[in-house]
Formats: C-alpha cells, structure tokens, sequence
C-alpha cells in the first residue's frame, strides 16, 4: 500500500470481523513502532500484547471509552518506562510516535484499530495497571484495540489551512 | 512508496541538498499531520513555517541540538494550542502522532527530516517563543528541520523482542 494511501485513510475502526489477527501481523506493527524516533534514541517503550478474552474483557471497564477491547482480537497497550529515559519528561512524545507508526502499519496490512487514552488519567492508568501487573516505574500510555474492520476506511477531512502560520505566528 | 518502506526506513535526517522543498510538498506534509488522530478528535495542534534564513538561523540557537535548523530549507515548528483542548492533558499525544505522520509524508516525498525536542524544556520553549512570537497559549512541541537529504535512508535495526510481554507483564 502506497504510503499516502495509508496516510490518508487511516481512521478509527471500533468494529472488528471474526478473522484472526496473525503473530506476524502484529510482530510487523511492533516492528514499525520500535522503528519511532524518540529523544536521544532513548526508545522507553514497551508493550503488552493481550489475546486473552477474560483478560480483554476487564480492559474494556478500565476506561469509559475502551467497550471494544472486549471484541477486538488482540488489544496492544503501549507503555513507557522511566527506568529508559534518558531526556527526562520525553517518554509521553516517544511512545505517541510509536504508536502512530504501530496504527499505520495496521493500515498497510488492512487491519483496523483505535487508539484510547489511558495516561494521564490516574484512575485509567490504576486499571489498566492492576489488570496487567505492570510495574510502577513502567506507565501505561495508550491502549490499541486491532481486530480486521468490519466498517471501512475512508478519508477524512481534515485539512485547516488557518492552523498554518507563515514564518511567525 | 509503500508504507512499509517509509515506516522502515525513515531516520533522521540532518544533511540537506540545495534542492529547495516545495509549497506542495509541505502542505502535503501538514496535510499528513492533521490526519493524525487527537483524543475527543480536538486536533489541538498549529503550524509555522519557516523559510526565512534569519528567523532560522535564531531558531538554530534556540535548544543545544538544532543548529541544522539554519541549513534547512525549511522548519517547521509544530505546537499545541491549549485552547483547543477538549481532553486536558493530551495535547502532547495528540501533536506527537502529527508529527511522527509528518515525518513518514516527508519520507514518502524523499524528504528528511529531523524531530528537535522543544517541550517540556522551559529554556527552549521560551525561545522558540519569542523568536515566533507564539502566544501564551500555545506550546511549542517539536522543531522539525526538512530538506532533501545529503545522506541516505537506511533501514535502522531497533526490534527489541525483550520489549513484547504476552497477556500480562
């Protein structure tokens, strides 16, 4: 898939058919995140795969927003470690990054996912912690719900040329 | 380009040609980055472009890493306006996922680019602050200095399987 074709029409898929999603799919969508820049080359991230339906099920409660983790087929949530920074305050910006790649390599692999905020909300953050046993020193960013789409992709409109500035504000 | 050579292979970029970067290409670049998603869909984010050579050469004093800034053929300046905030708190991620679709647009045209860290950095941000004057609103998130480069893209070897816990950590 051509790279503005992915670009242009990723969107948030919140429905997901039956149809598996391979280790290798996810293993590619891993790869293209660890493949994010990040401040000093410091890569804080890290993630937890979860596949486990009980497991995604308490994700779903763990936000009010994330009903989906319960249906998705595999549920990604990305976290940052603060025992790996090396510029201090810049996790949040690396693992945003990794993220946008991990959403866009789904897309050149057809399969359709949503990014739902865990961090910086501390009771999200508390769940999303307890439910996976993640340690205090690791921060659960964001939660990725991927599953292949029931609902299709298409391009939005987004474009707002008076958010551009020209040489000063 | 396919996206997976463009996820793959962007890098930093530090070296540019002479070969000035079109008005097409960085709309299309801004274009990419408004695409991006934002919590609650806020897309809280703002643009300056730079191309003139003495507010370049300022911003290229601004942090201690972006001297590349004054041989860039253009910058641009990538910031989060808190009055666009629905979800406090997010702005960060939200303009982090732009910039990183930013750089893989950039990728997909043949052009490098280079993400200076302006936030959380008070020192930076003031400077880049005044240099643009953007206002007490907004926040300066990342330098971003683009050309058509002087040295390849490459593909970077970053897969940490170590990083990849199963179901819980």
């Amino acid at each position: 898939m051509d790279v503005f074709e992915a670009l242009f029409t990723r969107r948030s898929i919140r429905k997901y058919s039956d149809e598996a999603v391979s280790d290798a799919d996810v293993e590619t969508m891993l790869k293209a995140a660890m493949l994010a820049p990040s401040a000093m080359n410091e890569r804080p991230w890290a993630f937890v795969v979860v596949r486990d339906a009980e497991i995604r099920a308490a994700l779903s409660e763990a936000t009010p927003y994330v009903k989906m983790a319960a249906h998705a087929p595999v549920v990604i949530v990305v976290c940052g470690d603060l025992n790996e920074e090396k510029a201090k305050g810049h996790w949040e910006q690396d693992c945003s990054a990794a993220i946008e790649n991990l959403l866009l390599a789904a897309r050149g692999l057809n399969i359709g996912t949503v990014w739902c905020a865990v961090h910086p909300e501390p009771e999200r953050v508390g769940n999303v912690r307890r439910i996976l046993a993640i340690p205090e020193h690791v921060i659960p960013l964001g939660l990725i719900c991927a599953g292949h789409p029931a609902q299709p992709f298409a391009e939005a409109s987004r474009f707002m040329p008076e958010r551009i500035h020209r040489e000063r504000w």
